[in-house]
């Protein structure tokens, strides 16, 4: 590879090294899994500071062009496909097939518990909004939501109008519509890395470059923000600030705010995607970047699925009203409205307090259960490593050094026991040794069990392992598998 | 305007002729407005046949870049600005702001009427799911829909299975996600002249060239699509065979086969919008295009938004296996999928029957009130020219000579009456002599006072035409009313 430096130019010289690589790469002249000389060696052959290499690498891997393998260092990334969307959308139909066999606990899907919906309200709310609220109650509705429910969400947030607010069928529907919007092919968007899979497949369908910054305990790696937020010129930042899917981090208030500083002053919006604040289980409630948004720079989504059930599809976004009315007629092409009989049983449901009532009671249910899952994962599986989160849906484990989540869920299936395997929420393809576990939607009993067998199958490939069956050797059965 | 013809080439003369003007008008050179030669004239002048001239400006016109004016001939329409959603959804909101004022009787909006809605029912029904189907029903749902549910739909059309159902929020997702899949911008896209205004929303925010095909008392002019087809080479027709809206008009059986038949040898996919074929009032209940195709050639789009209400949201599109596919991906990352609740209740309602019985009741009253308006129009409003449809919901007039629908909304709604105006439904702004009035939602009553301010709004306006104030003096202050 020929990497030519020019000191005289204005480009700083770790974007030159970059620049290089970056062409080469895309041009094919280094294929996927190609060894990149160590940053020591590069440096010293270009006559730069080791830091420099390092920066470059870093963007390169940020851009996902890059990646590092123990035991080998960095090597070129083969392309992702995470950006077809069809295929995306077989695999998790796949996915759904398999942990939805009876012999199998799911804890794969990041869903809540089915034993807890409170199906006598909902019931008994939506027969009266239809003989009370009449006819008009199913005729038409404009596109950003029945005026009662905008209201009522609006009040929900400081310094937020009923103009400023979009209902959707979910917040799906909302980064489908701000990528429709805000992105054209090419565009960089920058994500926690990981991420939510959803928001990888809206803006990959997009075209959107996305860029990955890392997360540490304590969410989003802000300190690594500033320059790429300076180097790659991003169209939106997205960003899940409380109980992380999959991490399960929160952003602490400092983090919070030094966030918002930095996408004002560079001038970039944030999507602050927001389904878990609401399901806390110890430590105090933090504010939303939207309620701490003071420059109109923050488009929120919020969403019922985590907090009652995915089946009503509700979900709203908050955003300056020239967003909302950008986003409106995108809508009412795809949509016209969101089914109204949904929108006035949510209304109804929150107005009357449901919500907080049943937000108590699945509180209680889901910390015991995280706390059963993480006691049982002790017990049965100390190889893992993971941090047990203070709200939100998972555990996020990292696997003994050298286990592959892909061969490892080969083996857990086999057991009766499923997870998400980590890859999927890297917009990079890392993540290989990383398994997330949903713990909301299984009884303790199962969640026990599916850590036993979760231990069995750790048990299982490792036992392969030593006897020379590399995983490796079944990889290409497991596609048809998942 | 220079016209070269080249008797040696391949083309046939009548392309070159539309081709030279087509650059022409497209660069400019032939301002809106401008008027053409008259075919007689111009065919002298380039030593052609009449007939070839006629067809030039026939297949210009068909692209939306000529228009007739009575007393002017053939001139160059200025550029539509139809295809932009944002204008289009605030015009429908301003129309529906206006239209919802209590002193103003709505003939406008194509909404059936409320206090037929059967909400004892759907209240029973939406709490006995709720209790019966459990917490499984608003769990995760499959992109394709609510498996209960396809397998009804697919019952209900001959040689259709489930797998080639997906159930949508309403038929308009059906248009969008079909535009998504199939067209890229300048495709060009065959629709009935005028045809449904939301079909016109989705095709043209697609970016595709829009070419109508005009209707007579009997729908689509068959005898004019073959050379269409041939021509334009379009990558979808779209079509409403049964009581077109606006026009009222079906197509009979001899033409859908006709059509069929045209677009299997084009190679050319049909999309078939029926929301009206139910609400028939007289003569035969004739078969679908999807029912008579036996080549898997059309796509077929169905929705409860007439028939029952458009609140709950909810219509399927039936199609071969393979664009199903295509299309359930899109509609992941859309919306993930429809709301289940909603599903259920249309499921029970369709299964128990009660679809059925609402249908015999809304025919018996919606057949009333179209009667009832017939009759009113004839008296109040001898100028107006009309039939009165088999089904469906509209009575689509034509004005008296010199009478525009836009002049005339201005004096109706002074009056306190409003329709739509008919150059909104074409794709090319003819239709300006022309109006849809809307029958099932308002009483017979009130479609007798309408028909009466109707009459004293022609008058109105006739009678300034005769002080000399034309319409036309006014024209700039119609937007901000409408």
């Amino acid at each position: 590879v020929k990497i030519r430096i020019d000191r005289k130019s204005p480009t700083p010289i770790y974007l030159q090294i970059a620049g290089s690589l970056r062409e080469t790469i895309l041009a094919g002249g280094l294929p996927a899994g190609r060894k990149l000389p160590p940053s020591r060696r590069l440096a010293g052959s270009l006559g730069v500071n080791r830091s420099t290499v390092v920066q470059a690498y870093d963007l390169l891997w940020s851009e996902g062009l890059l990646e590092s393998r123990v035991g080998s260092g960095t090597v070129v990334r083969a392309p992702s496909t995470a950006n077809d969307a069809e295929l995306v959308e077989q695999e998790v139909r796949e996915l759904g097939r398999v942990i939805g066999r009876s012999d199998v606990i799911s804890l794969a899907g990041g869903l809540p518990s089915p034993d807890l919906y409170p199906l006598e309200t909902l019931g008994r709310i939506a027969s009266e909004v239809l003989s009370t609220g009449g006819g008009e109650l199913l005729q038409w509705c404009e596109a950003a939501g029945y005026p009662p429910l905008r209201n009522l969400f609006a009040g929900q947030i400081p310094g937020v109008s009923p103009k400023e607010i979009l209902v959707l069928p979910g917040s799906t529907q909302g980064l489908y519509l701000l990528s429709r919007a805000l992105l054209e092919p090419g565009d960089a968007v920058v994500v926690e890395s990981p991420t939510y899979l959803g928001a990888l497949h809206v803006f990959g369908a997009a075209g959107a470059r996305i860029l990955g910054v890392p997360v540490d305990e304590q969410g989003m790696r802000i300190d690594m923000l500033d320059s790429l937020l300076g180097r790659a010129r991003p169209k939106l930042i997205y960003t899940q600030p409380s109980y992380h899917n999959p991490s399960g981090f929160s952003l602490p208030l400092e983090r919070r705010r030094a966030l918002l500083d930095l996408a004002c002053r560079h001038r970039v919006p944030v999507v602050e995607d927001d389904a878990y604040s609401r399901l806390v289980y110890e430590g105090e409630d933090l504010p939303s970047l939207k309620a701490l948004d003071t420059h109109d720079h923050v488009i929120y989504l919020s969403t019922f699925t985590k907090t009652l059930c995915p089946g009503l599809r509700i979900g709203f976004l908050a955003a300056p009203a020239p967003v909302i009315e950008r986003l409106a007629p995108e809508k009412y092409l795809i949509d016209l409205f969101t089914n109204t009989l949904a929108q006035a049983v949510i209304f109804e449901f929150l107005h009357r307090g449901h919500l907080e009532a049943h937000l108590a009671r699945v509180r209680e249910e889901y910390r015991r259960r995280r706390d059963v899952l993480s006691a049982a994962l002790r017990e049965s599986c100390p190889q893992l490593e993971f941090g047990v989160p203070g709200g939100g849906y998972f555990i996020w484990a990292r696997l003994p050094r050298g286990v592959r989540a892909r061969d490892l869920l080969r083996e857990a299936l086999g057991e009766g026991v499923s997870f998400m395997f980590g890859d999927v929420f890297y917009p990079d393809g890392r993540g290989q040794d990383r398994i997330r576990l949903s713990f909301p939607s299984q009884t303790p009993g199962n969640l026990e069990d599916g850590a036993r067998r979760l231990g069995a199958a750790l048990r299982r490939l490792a036992k392969k392992k030593r006897k020379g069956k590399t995983a490796s050797d079944e990889e290409i059965a497991l596609r048809p598998v998942l």
